[in-house]
């Protein structure tokens, strides 16, 4: 009998997902974290929701041009549902099955949150609709960016002058709006300890990373640094 | 007491979906009809799927343009559903309200054959993906258009050839590919005798439109024609 080799068990990466209302901090924490991790020889890939995929950035053109109520919320799920769908099987499914680690910004918790929560959509459809497009691949691990409503709209009314940018739609919307979407990501964590952790974002950018490094490292199981 | 205005049966328009595989004469169909409903007395509109409304034609030039296996069957649901709901938000359900007829290329039973008999999409993800996009609201009536598959495919194929066009993608699709349609059409017309009404598509025009205004009359509420 021939001896088979050892499993590796770095032969298939993970996916994490970083989550949270506006200006929370998200797109530089999901940058910083490919960098902590390759630091740690962890081959890791930045994305981002919607998009990640060339046919899902062009639904992404269609869900973030136009009048801000363009789409009805169920019309703008099912696109958003599109667009996850060629995420997950151009970029994110071949990358994990490559060895490489996902980090991206906003995925199914931000659906739930913004339609569901937000808009009203039938949260049972979201699911429904959620478990064909995933095929029951959830996420290894969500940070949950928590930050109050009031501090993460400022946050991003500055950026947006800043940039002098149009503004993203939803960063549009009203503050009632955002303090269902705060209470919805809250809701989300609670019931799904085992996949999600919650993050200060009102902390310095340098503590969150630290902050989400301590959770990958609880909960993932981080590879030793390559001597 | 004063009287009330007796009920206008005929405030509300209706919903006349035509089906079929290639080359089955749908277009020719929906235009002459809508015609002839106009000779009748009855303002009708034609409006086609994919497509029909500003965004649902943005959807379908996704579906339609580059390579043919660009989205997978699942995806391609979704966004053929999304294209649906704007498409009766905007389009069909303003103008039925409105009290007038539309008369649609191709709906629900063309995902239902193309996607989930061609192409192997749950048939149950696609039932419940529809009910929240048309909120229980069928076809008042369905036109199938009853085309052996070669003689559709050989239609569309001097049709393409003809208009020097680079062809609809659906139409690139292999003969069993065809074959299923087929048999997918004639089964939920026979599943559902009271919404569809099977027609003889190697007819020709003039008596296929005949049939078609048979059906209609036998079906649903024709208004005598204005003196």
């Amino acid at each position: 009998m021939t001896a088979r080799p050892a499993p590796d068990t770095r032969a298939r990466g993970r996916f994490i997902t970083v989550e949270g209302g506006e200006g929370a901090g998200k797109s530089t924490l999901v940058e910083r974290l490919v960098g902590a991790l390759g630091e740690r020889g962890i081959r890791a890939v930045a994305t981002r929701e919607p998009g990640g995929s060339a046919g899902a950035e062009e639904i992404r053109a269609l869900l973030l041009g136009g009048a801000t109520e363009r789409w009805d919320p169920v019309a703008e799920t099912l696109l958003l549902m599109a667009a996850r769908r060629d995420h997950l099987r151009r970029t994110v499914w071949p990358a994990i099955a490559a060895g490489r680690w996902v980090v991206c910004d906003r995925y199914a918790d931000s659906t739930r949150a913004y339609q569901g929560a937000g808009k009203g959509v039938d949260p049972a459809f979201i699911e429904h609709v959620q478990r064909s497009v995933d095929e029951g691949r959830a996420p290894d691990l969500t940070l949950v960016l928590d930050l109050p409503a009031a501090l993460g709209r400022a946050r991003a009314r500055a950026r947006r002058g800043k940039d002098d940018a149009a503004g993203d739609r939803f960063e549009a919307l009203e503050s009632s709006f955002h303090e269902r979407l705060h209470s919805a990501f809250r809701a989300i964590a609670e019931a799904e300890p085992g996949r999600c952790a919650v993050l200060d974002a009102t902390a310095p950018p340098d503590d969150l990373l630290a902050a989400a490094l301590r959770a990958i490292g609880d909960r993932l199981p981080l590879p030793l640094r390559p001597a």
